[in-house]
Protein backbone atom coordinates (compact mmCIF):
# COMPACT_ATOMS: atom_id res chain seq x y z
CA UNK A 1 0.00 0.00 0.00
CA UNK A 2 2.89 2.45 1.03
CA UNK A 3 4.86 1.22 -2.47
CA UNK A 4 1.68 1.92 -4.08
CA UNK A 5 1.24 5.36 -2.65
CA UNK A 6 4.55 6.40 -3.50
CA UNK A 7 4.17 5.68 -7.02
CA UNK A 8 0.90 7.80 -7.34
CA UNK A 9 2.49 10.53 -5.74
CA UNK A 10 5.55 10.87 -8.34
CA UNK A 11 2.75 10.45 -11.15
CA UNK A 12 1.37 13.49 -9.43
CA UNK A 13 4.34 14.92 -8.97
CA UNK A 14 5.26 14.47 -12.60
CA UNK A 15 2.40 16.06 -14.04
CA UNK A 16 2.57 19.38 -11.87
CA UNK A 17 6.16 19.38 -13.17
CA UNK A 18 4.59 18.96 -16.87
CA UNK A 19 2.31 21.68 -15.68
CA UNK A 20 5.10 24.00 -14.18
CA UNK A 21 6.94 23.96 -17.63
CA UNK A 22 4.05 24.00 -19.61
CA UNK A 23 3.59 27.44 -18.31
CA UNK A 24 6.69 28.52 -18.27
CA UNK A 25 6.78 27.63 -22.06
CA UNK A 26 3.69 29.32 -22.35
CA UNK A 27 4.50 32.95 -21.01
CA UNK A 28 7.92 33.07 -22.60
CA UNK A 29 6.35 32.40 -26.03
CA UNK A 30 3.00 35.17 -24.79
CA UNK A 31 6.05 37.44 -23.69
CA UNK A 32 7.99 36.90 -27.47
CA UNK A 33 4.16 37.78 -28.87
CA UNK A 34 4.07 40.57 -26.62
CA UNK A 35 7.22 42.40 -27.37
CA UNK A 36 7.55 41.53 -31.43
CA UNK A 37 4.19 41.50 -32.52
CA UNK A 38 4.51 37.73 -33.55
CA UNK A 39 1.04 36.30 -34.20
CA UNK A 40 1.78 32.79 -34.48
CA UNK A 41 3.56 32.69 -31.07
CA UNK A 42 0.34 34.28 -29.47
CA UNK A 43 -2.32 32.14 -31.41
CA UNK A 44 0.08 29.18 -30.09
CA UNK A 45 -0.18 29.94 -26.54
CA UNK A 46 -4.04 30.73 -26.80
CA UNK A 47 -4.21 26.85 -28.36
CA UNK A 48 -1.75 25.34 -25.82
CA UNK A 49 -3.93 26.55 -22.94
CA UNK A 50 -6.15 23.49 -23.48
CA UNK A 51 -2.93 21.44 -22.73
CA UNK A 52 -2.29 22.72 -19.52
CA UNK A 53 -6.46 23.01 -18.79
CA UNK A 54 -6.05 19.33 -19.64
CA UNK A 55 -2.82 18.38 -17.60
CA UNK A 56 -4.74 20.08 -14.22
CA UNK A 57 -7.84 18.05 -15.32
CA UNK A 58 -5.45 14.86 -14.89
CA UNK A 59 -4.12 16.22 -11.39
CA UNK A 60 -7.57 16.37 -10.08
CA UNK A 61 -8.53 12.71 -11.33
CA UNK A 62 -5.55 11.38 -10.38
CA UNK A 63 -5.48 12.74 -6.34
CA UNK A 64 -9.72 11.75 -6.58
CA UNK A 65 -8.79 8.52 -7.47
CA UNK A 66 -5.91 8.44 -4.89
CA UNK A 67 -7.74 9.89 -2.08
CA UNK A 68 -10.65 7.43 -3.06
CA UNK A 69 -8.54 4.30 -3.09
CA UNK A 70 -5.87 4.66 -0.59
CA UNK A 71 -7.64 7.05 2.22
CA UNK A 72 -4.17 8.38 2.80
CA UNK A 73 -3.86 10.32 6.21
CA UNK A 74 -1.48 12.76 7.67
CA UNK A 75 1.34 13.87 5.51
CA UNK A 76 0.37 11.52 2.76
CA UNK A 77 -2.95 13.40 3.00
CA UNK A 78 -1.45 16.95 3.17
CA UNK A 79 0.51 16.25 -0.12
CA UNK A 80 -2.77 15.19 -2.01
CA UNK A 81 -4.16 18.45 -0.45
CA UNK A 82 -0.87 20.85 -1.52
CA UNK A 83 -1.14 19.18 -5.13
CA UNK A 84 -4.40 19.98 -5.82
CA UNK A 85 -3.26 23.87 -4.78
CA UNK A 86 -0.46 24.03 -6.61
CA UNK A 87 -2.08 22.65 -9.60
CA UNK A 88 -5.14 25.39 -9.33
CA UNK A 89 -1.88 27.57 -9.03
CA UNK A 90 -0.27 26.53 -12.08
CA UNK A 91 -3.67 26.34 -14.16
CA UNK A 92 -4.29 30.05 -13.55
CA UNK A 93 -0.61 31.25 -14.23
CA UNK A 94 -1.28 29.21 -17.79
CA UNK A 95 -4.71 31.29 -17.76
CA UNK A 96 -2.36 34.49 -17.30
CA UNK A 97 -0.04 33.59 -20.40
CA UNK A 98 -3.08 32.95 -22.57
CA UNK A 99 -4.40 36.59 -21.25
CA UNK A 100 -0.77 38.26 -22.35
CA UNK A 101 -1.17 36.33 -25.75
CA UNK A 102 -4.91 37.96 -26.34
CA UNK A 103 -4.11 41.16 -25.47
CA UNK A 104 -1.02 41.17 -27.92
CA UNK A 105 -3.39 39.83 -30.88
CA UNK A 106 -5.76 42.41 -29.97
CA UNK A 107 -3.46 45.67 -31.22
CA UNK A 108 -2.15 43.26 -34.48
CA UNK A 109 0.15 43.94 -36.08
CA UNK A 110 0.75 47.40 -34.01
CA UNK A 111 2.69 46.47 -31.08
CA UNK A 112 0.58 46.71 -27.78
CA UNK A 113 3.74 47.43 -26.01
CA UNK A 114 5.93 50.77 -26.80
CA UNK A 115 9.11 51.18 -26.92
CA UNK A 116 9.82 53.16 -23.69
CA UNK A 117 7.64 50.11 -21.85
CA UNK A 118 9.78 47.47 -23.42
CA UNK A 119 12.69 46.95 -21.07
CA UNK A 120 10.14 47.08 -18.40
CA UNK A 121 8.08 44.36 -19.65
CA UNK A 122 11.62 42.42 -20.81
CA UNK A 123 12.63 42.39 -17.39
CA UNK A 124 8.97 41.27 -15.55
CA UNK A 125 8.79 38.52 -18.32
CA UNK A 126 12.44 37.54 -17.21
CA UNK A 127 11.80 37.17 -13.28
CA UNK A 128 8.59 35.66 -14.52
CA UNK A 129 10.20 32.74 -16.77
CA UNK A 130 12.70 32.51 -13.49
CA UNK A 131 9.84 31.91 -10.88
CA UNK A 132 7.89 29.59 -12.82
CA UNK A 133 11.53 27.35 -13.72
CA UNK A 134 12.15 27.28 -9.90
CA UNK A 135 8.54 26.05 -8.90
CA UNK A 136 9.25 23.16 -11.66
CA UNK A 137 12.80 22.57 -9.77
CA UNK A 138 10.86 22.47 -6.78
CA UNK A 139 8.07 20.05 -7.65
CA UNK A 140 10.91 17.85 -8.99
CA UNK A 141 12.97 18.15 -6.12
CA UNK A 142 11.91 19.61 -2.89
CA UNK A 143 14.10 22.48 -1.98
CA UNK A 144 12.95 24.69 0.52
CA UNK A 145 15.65 27.47 0.13
CA UNK A 146 14.74 27.53 -3.80
CA UNK A 147 10.88 27.91 -3.01
CA UNK A 148 11.88 30.86 -0.47
CA UNK A 149 13.89 32.80 -3.02
CA UNK A 150 10.25 33.01 -4.58
CA UNK A 151 9.52 35.78 -2.44
CA UNK A 152 12.65 37.83 -3.18
CA UNK A 153 11.76 37.30 -7.02
CA UNK A 154 7.99 38.80 -6.69
CA UNK A 155 9.90 41.65 -4.16
CA UNK A 156 11.68 42.83 -7.75
CA UNK A 157 8.51 42.01 -9.51
CA UNK A 158 6.55 44.28 -7.65
CA UNK A 159 9.33 46.88 -7.59
CA UNK A 160 9.19 46.75 -11.45
CA UNK A 161 5.25 47.07 -11.20
CA UNK A 162 5.37 50.00 -9.72
CA UNK A 163 8.09 51.76 -11.75
CA UNK A 164 5.65 50.71 -14.80
CA UNK A 165 3.24 53.35 -13.50
CA UNK A 166 5.64 55.48 -12.91
CA UNK A 167 6.16 55.84 -16.94
CA UNK A 168 2.48 55.64 -17.55
CA UNK A 169 2.28 58.50 -14.97
CA UNK A 170 4.93 60.57 -16.09
CA UNK A 171 4.14 63.73 -17.30
CA UNK A 172 5.70 62.71 -20.88
CA UNK A 173 3.22 59.61 -21.21
CA UNK A 174 2.97 60.00 -24.80
CA UNK A 175 0.78 57.21 -25.84
CA UNK A 176 -2.89 58.28 -24.78
CA UNK A 177 -5.09 56.22 -22.80
CA UNK A 178 -5.42 52.98 -24.91
CA UNK A 179 -2.14 51.93 -24.50
CA UNK A 180 -2.20 53.03 -20.75
CA UNK A 181 -4.96 50.70 -20.32
CA UNK A 182 -2.90 47.63 -21.94
CA UNK A 183 0.39 48.47 -20.19
CA UNK A 184 -1.92 48.16 -16.75
CA UNK A 185 -3.21 45.16 -17.49
CA UNK A 186 -0.27 43.42 -19.04
CA UNK A 187 1.45 44.72 -15.86
CA UNK A 188 -1.19 43.10 -13.66
CA UNK A 189 -0.76 39.91 -15.86
CA UNK A 190 2.51 39.34 -14.93
CA UNK A 191 2.59 40.29 -11.45
CA UNK A 192 -0.39 37.69 -10.39
CA UNK A 193 1.65 35.40 -12.78
CA UNK A 194 4.36 35.76 -9.53
CA UNK A 195 1.93 36.08 -7.10
CA UNK A 196 0.67 32.53 -7.83
CA UNK A 197 4.38 31.56 -8.50
CA UNK A 198 4.65 32.80 -4.87
CA UNK A 199 1.60 30.58 -3.51
CA UNK A 200 2.56 27.48 -5.39
CA UNK A 201 6.12 28.24 -3.72
CA UNK A 202 4.32 28.37 -0.22
CA UNK A 203 2.23 25.41 -0.50
CA UNK A 204 5.70 23.12 -1.50
CA UNK A 205 7.31 24.70 1.33
CA UNK A 206 4.59 23.93 3.91
CA UNK A 207 4.65 19.86 2.40
CA UNK A 208 8.63 20.15 2.87
CA UNK A 209 8.53 22.00 6.54
CA UNK A 210 4.94 21.66 7.83
CA UNK A 211 5.30 25.55 8.02
CA UNK A 212 2.70 27.62 6.71
CA UNK A 213 3.40 31.07 5.98
CA UNK A 214 0.95 33.75 5.38
CA UNK A 215 -0.67 33.99 1.89
CA UNK A 216 0.33 36.26 -0.54
CA UNK A 217 -2.11 37.04 -2.32
CA UNK B 1 -20.67 7.03 10.19
CA UNK B 2 -23.23 7.64 7.38
CA UNK B 3 -24.94 10.03 9.74
CA UNK B 4 -21.52 11.51 11.14
CA UNK B 5 -20.68 12.41 7.34
CA UNK B 6 -23.66 14.05 6.97
CA UNK B 7 -23.23 15.90 10.27
CA UNK B 8 -20.03 17.09 9.02
CA UNK B 9 -21.41 17.87 5.73
CA UNK B 10 -23.47 20.13 7.12
CA UNK B 11 -20.60 22.41 9.09
CA UNK B 12 -18.77 22.75 6.03
CA UNK B 13 -21.65 23.89 3.52
CA UNK B 14 -22.57 26.56 6.87
CA UNK B 15 -18.89 27.63 6.71
CA UNK B 16 -19.47 28.26 2.63
CA UNK B 17 -22.55 30.10 3.21
CA UNK B 18 -20.83 32.46 6.05
CA UNK B 19 -17.67 32.85 3.37
CA UNK B 20 -20.56 33.97 0.82
CA UNK B 21 -22.25 36.58 2.93
CA UNK B 22 -19.17 37.76 4.30
CA UNK B 23 -17.58 38.23 0.81
CA UNK B 24 -20.86 39.89 -0.35
CA UNK B 25 -21.01 42.09 2.34
CA UNK B 26 -17.17 43.11 1.67
CA UNK B 27 -18.35 43.98 -1.79
CA UNK B 28 -21.02 45.78 -0.90
CA UNK B 29 -19.20 47.53 1.40
CA UNK B 30 -16.09 48.06 -0.74
CA UNK B 31 -18.43 49.57 -3.21
CA UNK B 32 -20.04 52.02 -0.60
CA UNK B 33 -16.22 53.16 -0.13
CA UNK B 34 -15.22 53.78 -3.41
CA UNK B 35 -18.47 56.02 -4.92
CA UNK B 36 -18.66 57.70 -1.81
CA UNK B 37 -15.01 58.08 -0.95
CA UNK B 38 -15.72 56.55 2.60
CA UNK B 39 -13.14 55.78 4.63
CA UNK B 40 -14.35 53.81 7.16
CA UNK B 41 -15.90 51.71 4.92
CA UNK B 42 -12.94 50.79 3.00
CA UNK B 43 -11.13 50.62 6.22
CA UNK B 44 -13.35 48.50 7.29
CA UNK B 45 -13.40 45.84 4.54
CA UNK B 46 -9.55 45.78 4.43
CA UNK B 47 -9.94 44.89 8.42
CA UNK B 48 -12.34 41.69 8.03
CA UNK B 49 -10.88 40.24 5.26
CA UNK B 50 -9.07 38.76 7.52
CA UNK B 51 -11.88 36.73 8.81
CA UNK B 52 -12.88 35.43 5.31
CA UNK B 53 -9.03 33.86 5.43
CA UNK B 54 -10.10 32.77 8.71
CA UNK B 55 -13.64 31.15 7.24
CA UNK B 56 -11.27 29.81 4.25
CA UNK B 57 -8.76 28.42 7.11
CA UNK B 58 -11.50 26.38 8.85
CA UNK B 59 -13.47 24.84 5.39
CA UNK B 60 -9.57 23.14 4.76
CA UNK B 61 -9.36 21.88 7.79
CA UNK B 62 -12.93 20.51 8.18
CA UNK B 63 -12.26 19.03 4.50
CA UNK B 64 -9.13 17.72 5.97
CA UNK B 65 -9.95 15.86 8.83
CA UNK B 66 -13.27 14.58 7.37
CA UNK B 67 -10.98 12.85 4.59
CA UNK B 68 -8.40 11.41 7.58
CA UNK B 69 -11.23 10.09 9.76
CA UNK B 70 -13.99 9.14 7.07
CA UNK B 71 -12.01 8.01 3.84
CA UNK B 72 -15.30 9.11 1.96
CA UNK B 73 -15.85 7.92 -1.60
CA UNK B 74 -17.51 8.60 -4.87
CA UNK B 75 -19.90 11.56 -4.40
CA UNK B 76 -18.98 12.05 -0.79
CA UNK B 77 -15.38 12.32 -2.22
CA UNK B 78 -16.35 14.34 -4.84
CA UNK B 79 -18.60 16.88 -2.41
CA UNK B 80 -15.04 17.68 -0.19
CA UNK B 81 -12.95 18.33 -3.48
CA UNK B 82 -15.85 20.99 -4.62
CA UNK B 83 -16.19 22.48 -1.09
CA UNK B 84 -12.19 23.17 -1.45
CA UNK B 85 -12.94 25.01 -4.87
CA UNK B 86 -15.40 26.89 -4.19
CA UNK B 87 -13.58 27.86 -0.71
CA UNK B 88 -10.82 29.18 -2.79
CA UNK B 89 -12.88 30.95 -5.62
CA UNK B 90 -14.92 31.99 -2.53
CA UNK B 91 -11.86 33.20 -0.44
CA UNK B 92 -10.70 34.85 -3.91
CA UNK B 93 -13.69 37.12 -4.48
CA UNK B 94 -13.02 38.60 -0.73
CA UNK B 95 -9.64 39.78 -1.64
CA UNK B 96 -10.81 41.18 -4.86
CA UNK B 97 -12.80 43.32 -2.58
CA UNK B 98 -10.04 44.11 -0.47
CA UNK B 99 -8.53 45.17 -3.42
CA UNK B 100 -11.62 47.81 -4.59
CA UNK B 101 -11.16 49.24 -0.63
CA UNK B 102 -7.58 49.46 -0.98
CA UNK B 103 -8.00 51.62 -4.56
CA UNK B 104 -10.33 53.69 -2.96
CA UNK B 105 -8.67 54.69 -0.11
CA UNK B 106 -5.26 55.17 -2.40
CA UNK B 107 -6.93 58.32 -3.59
CA UNK B 108 -8.91 59.27 -0.68
CA UNK B 109 -9.88 61.69 0.21
CA UNK B 110 -10.67 62.57 -3.54
CA UNK B 111 -12.95 59.83 -4.91
CA UNK B 112 -11.32 57.06 -7.17
CA UNK B 113 -14.43 56.65 -9.33
CA UNK B 114 -15.52 60.61 -11.74
CA UNK B 115 -19.16 61.04 -11.93
CA UNK B 116 -18.93 60.08 -15.60
CA UNK B 117 -18.23 56.64 -14.28
CA UNK B 118 -20.14 56.03 -11.52
CA UNK B 119 -23.03 54.71 -12.95
CA UNK B 120 -21.34 51.88 -14.56
CA UNK B 121 -19.57 50.67 -11.09
CA UNK B 122 -23.20 51.29 -9.65
CA UNK B 123 -24.12 48.84 -12.29
CA UNK B 124 -20.86 46.49 -11.79
CA UNK B 125 -21.22 46.48 -7.92
CA UNK B 126 -25.39 45.32 -8.65
CA UNK B 127 -24.33 42.60 -10.46
CA UNK B 128 -21.59 41.42 -7.97
CA UNK B 129 -24.14 41.32 -5.04
CA UNK B 130 -26.38 38.93 -6.81
CA UNK B 131 -24.02 37.08 -7.66
CA UNK B 132 -22.94 36.63 -4.14
CA UNK B 133 -26.01 36.46 -3.22
CA UNK B 134 -27.31 33.63 -5.46
CA UNK B 135 -23.77 31.53 -4.38
CA UNK B 136 -25.04 31.31 -0.39
CA UNK B 137 -28.35 30.23 -1.69
CA UNK B 138 -27.25 27.65 -3.81
CA UNK B 139 -24.98 26.75 -1.31
CA UNK B 140 -27.63 27.16 1.40
CA UNK B 141 -30.18 24.97 -0.91
CA UNK B 142 -28.98 23.57 -3.93
CA UNK B 143 -30.44 25.03 -7.17
CA UNK B 144 -28.91 24.12 -10.57
CA UNK B 145 -31.67 26.71 -12.34
CA UNK B 146 -30.25 29.47 -9.69
CA UNK B 147 -27.02 28.30 -10.21
CA UNK B 148 -27.11 28.74 -13.99
CA UNK B 149 -28.52 32.06 -13.67
CA UNK B 150 -24.90 33.25 -12.54
CA UNK B 151 -23.49 32.57 -16.48
CA UNK B 152 -26.68 35.22 -17.34
CA UNK B 153 -25.26 37.85 -14.51
CA UNK B 154 -21.58 37.27 -16.27
CA UNK B 155 -22.39 38.31 -19.31
CA UNK B 156 -24.39 41.02 -18.05
CA UNK B 157 -21.12 42.06 -15.98
CA UNK B 158 -18.88 41.62 -19.50
CA UNK B 159 -21.22 43.90 -21.26
CA UNK B 160 -20.48 46.60 -18.61
CA UNK B 161 -16.71 45.93 -18.34
CA UNK B 162 -16.84 46.33 -22.23
CA UNK B 163 -18.84 49.56 -22.25
CA UNK B 164 -16.59 51.07 -19.41
CA UNK B 165 -13.87 50.42 -21.68
CA UNK B 166 -16.08 52.68 -24.37
CA UNK B 167 -16.05 55.50 -21.96
CA UNK B 168 -12.25 55.31 -21.05
CA UNK B 169 -11.51 55.06 -24.89
CA UNK B 170 -14.20 58.04 -25.97
CA UNK B 171 -12.65 61.09 -27.43
CA UNK B 172 -13.93 63.15 -24.68
CA UNK B 173 -12.62 61.40 -21.99
CA UNK B 174 -10.84 64.22 -19.46
CA UNK B 175 -9.59 62.49 -16.76
CA UNK B 176 -5.96 61.34 -17.88
CA UNK B 177 -4.24 58.55 -17.49
CA UNK B 178 -4.41 58.31 -13.69
CA UNK B 179 -7.99 58.34 -13.53
CA UNK B 180 -8.04 55.41 -16.49
CA UNK B 181 -5.57 53.55 -14.83
CA UNK B 182 -7.68 53.01 -11.68
CA UNK B 183 -11.02 52.54 -13.39
CA UNK B 184 -9.09 49.78 -15.53
CA UNK B 185 -7.85 47.89 -12.03
CA UNK B 186 -11.32 48.33 -10.62
CA UNK B 187 -13.04 47.20 -13.67
CA UNK B 188 -10.82 43.91 -13.42
CA UNK B 189 -11.36 43.67 -10.02
CA UNK B 190 -15.29 43.39 -10.25
CA UNK B 191 -15.49 41.42 -13.71
CA UNK B 192 -13.19 38.36 -12.13
CA UNK B 193 -15.24 38.75 -9.05
CA UNK B 194 -18.07 37.65 -11.28
CA UNK B 195 -15.65 35.31 -12.94
CA UNK B 196 -15.15 33.41 -9.70
CA UNK B 197 -19.05 33.50 -8.80
CA UNK B 198 -19.56 31.75 -12.05
CA UNK B 199 -16.60 29.25 -11.25
CA UNK B 200 -18.17 28.75 -7.97
CA UNK B 201 -21.26 27.99 -9.31
CA UNK B 202 -19.95 25.54 -11.60
CA UNK B 203 -18.69 23.51 -8.56
CA UNK B 204 -21.69 23.74 -7.01
CA UNK B 205 -23.70 22.61 -10.48
CA UNK B 206 -21.60 19.92 -10.73
CA UNK B 207 -22.17 18.44 -7.17
CA UNK B 208 -25.89 18.44 -7.77
CA UNK B 209 -25.87 17.18 -11.32
CA UNK B 210 -22.75 15.44 -11.89
CA UNK B 211 -22.07 17.61 -15.31
CA UNK B 212 -18.87 19.42 -15.45
CA UNK B 213 -19.42 22.42 -17.52
CA UNK B 214 -16.17 23.99 -18.98
CA UNK B 215 -14.53 26.36 -17.03
CA UNK B 216 -15.62 30.25 -17.49
CA UNK B 217 -12.00 31.86 -16.42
Amino acid sequence: MRDEFRADLQIVSQLLVDMAEGVRAAMRQATRGLLTADREASEAVIARDAEIDELYRHVEERVCDLLARQAPVASDLRAMITALHVAADLERMGDLADHVAKTALRRHPSPAVPAELRPVFTDMAGIADRMAEKIGSVLAKPDADLAAELDRDDDAMDDLHKSLFGVLLGDDWPYGVETAIDATLLGRFYERFADHAVNAGEHVVYLITGVNSPSAS
